[in-house]
């Protein structure tokens, strides 16, 4: 066991239908509930193990919808209740930090808190561990800290972050001011970034002092700050329902990445840790393939894999999430999704065009399989 | 409806696992039993429904196994109990169609008989039965009697027959002698027969008198011939399983084809009608497809339809047998068969090789699924 980082705290934002796995992630059981690379471990789970040894006992909060409490809740007992903290509705992920940087802040004081989302995967636990160390250096200096992972290809999937100069962070040996964030590019675009060696991905794990984040939003967005503030103060308190209900539907609905990521970057106030361990966000079920162990032909099953049957088939993915026998016969690349209630067949090649099957049940009106 | 023609007696062969057909069509419950056609009733209901006006009452007789004796029963309550005939084990086509003829002419005396395969699909009830009515022409002058059936393309997937000299038949107008049968041909051979204008897909069908065939068999298959006239002198009577179980297994396994229809074309003794009437044999997925209304981008689904949400997959085919909802996006030509234990997903282009599939759960030990 790695010892535990004096002063860190981390938040896990678990929200997100992660529409492009449908049928497998559904809203009402979305992907950070799942265990999606057949390890035994659903998302939440690993992504909690990985943390908890470096905040130690007590250090882990999990923000999520208040129809998932229950489930988180279930799935990580070593959580306290307290650390499980209900939004009301989804405000988008500055609200969701935000609180619990406030709350946090609060309970604790001026801490590092960083924050990891719910469902990626990452491979790598010593190199993980030692640009998170890197990253409280740099966010105890008073920096906002991103992680920026090293690419493994010119992917239009992601976001990038552009490194510049060393920052000289004792404890941060690694560390270099962030030069801008860019949004997902094309891949001509991605493959410049890379030949520059300067762009990585933003995978959007951030590291900040508490009282440095909410400095800026105090500055950024007021509104969203006072807000905060006022219900971090009430939080442990009978007042908690009362002021959650005033303030929450007042407060502005904004990613981190708009609200604090990039204007801070502008005024220098953004350092980059680089992060060399594996990371995937299981954005799709190309993703998700890719993480699966692979058969003789390169095809890819989640689930019992006696109950699928392929046949001139190499590269299928098949998740066997039905009990049912899965055969599929002469389709290269093919993704097959078997639920007991929803059936996706499609390929690798349009993993990213899930969404569309989604937005056509909607239209259907078939929401109770969404 | 059509006057019966008098005389005329069919036997329906109710066998097969249609095992191209899988998972919809299984051992247990095979393709004759199912609606493949969206029309509201099996195949074995709708060739029941074409041939019981052309005999008249009483004068359709069912030769199926054991175990779907029951099944047939309830399909067709229009036949009498006493005319489903319940095969001990298959012994293949000829013991099924000459155990109905020993029994229809043991029962009834020199009666033709038509042989109609369960499981078919005819379209233009008209020219069947004109085709029909020529055919009961031919068998009286006492031919074996094939309907030809137009091909509407070089298929590989069928026989073909070629027709010789009009016979100049009273009430056959257009029947000809049988100049022989050909196996399945290669592409470039089916173009070949067609551009004669000499050749027609054989179907299967076939009229003869009960004691034209029964003479046949005596000369061409002395054994098959005595065991089924004995089974069929002892079938209504308290001996019939003793019998049954004395003389069955001792009957040659051998197609219709073979045994009668081609050494009896060799000598002359065969005769084609041709048969204009739209035909199929619901072969292959492929096949089932066509036979199927489709949506304004191809595709078709059998099935609730509301259950099928097609994207970007034109020419899919949908089985919706489990109510599930399946979803296919960017699979043009996809065939999707979704049933409650198993699922199927292959392309058109593989509809002949789904017998691969059912090989390998075999080879799995997956039996029960088959």
């Amino acid at each position: 066991m790695p010892s535990s980082i004096p002063g860190f705290h981390v938040v896990i934002p678990a929200g997100g239908a992660g529409t492009r796995l449908w049928p497998l992630s559904r809203a009402g059981h979305p992907k950070f509930l799942h265990d999606l690379t057949g390890s035994g471990r659903t998302l939440l789970q690993q992504t909690v193990d990985r943390l908890l040894p470096l905040t130690g006992a007590g250090g882990v909060m999990v923000v999520t919808g208040e129809r998932h409490v229950d489930a988180v809740r279930g799935q990580v007992p070593e959580i306290d209740a307290s650390d499980v903290l209900a939004e009301p509705s989804p405000r988008d992920s500055m609200a969701a930090i935000g609180l619990a940087a406030a709350v946090l802040a609060h309970r604790h004081g001026d801490v590092v808190v960083g924050s990891f989302a719910a469902d990626h995967v990452i491979d790598g636990t010593e190199l993980f561990e030692s640009a998170i160390r890197e990253g409280v250096a740099a966010a105890q200096a008073g920096y906002v800290v991103t992680i920026g992972i090293a690419a493994t290809g010119p992917s239009t999937a992601f976001g990038y972050v552009r490194s510049g100069e060393l920052l000289g962070i004792d404890g941060g040996p690694g560390v270099r001011l962030a030069a801008g964030f860019t949004e997902k590019p094309d891949e001509q675009t991605a493959a410049e970034y890379l030949a520059t060696g300067e762009y990585r991905w933003n995978a959007g794990m951030f590291l900040v002092r508490a009282e440095v984040l909410l400095g800026h939003l105090a500055v950024q967005l007021p509104t969203l700050h006072d807000g905060l503030r006022a219900i971090a103060a009430a939080w442990d308190t009978p007042d908690r329902e009362a002021v959650l209900a005033d303030r929450w539907p007042t407060l502005p609905k904004i990613a981190i990445d708009h609200a604090i990521a990039e204007p801070v970057a502008a005024a220098g106030g953004v350092a980059v840790v680089p992060g060399d361990f594996g990371w995937d966000d299981v954005g799709d079920f190309a993703s998700l393939a890719s993480l699966l162990p692979g058969t003789d032909d390169g095809a890819h099953v989640l689930g019992a894999g006696a109950l699928a049957s392929l046949v001139d088939s190499p590269r299928a993915l098949v998740v066997t999430a039905a009990g049912r026998q899965v055969a599929v016969l002469g389709l290269p690349d093919a993704v097959v999704v078997d639920t007991p209630d929803a059936l996706l067949v499609t390929t690798l090649a349009h993993a990213q065009q899930v969404k569309s099957v989604v937005d056509r049940l909607r239209t259907e009106g078939r929401v109770e399989l969404l």
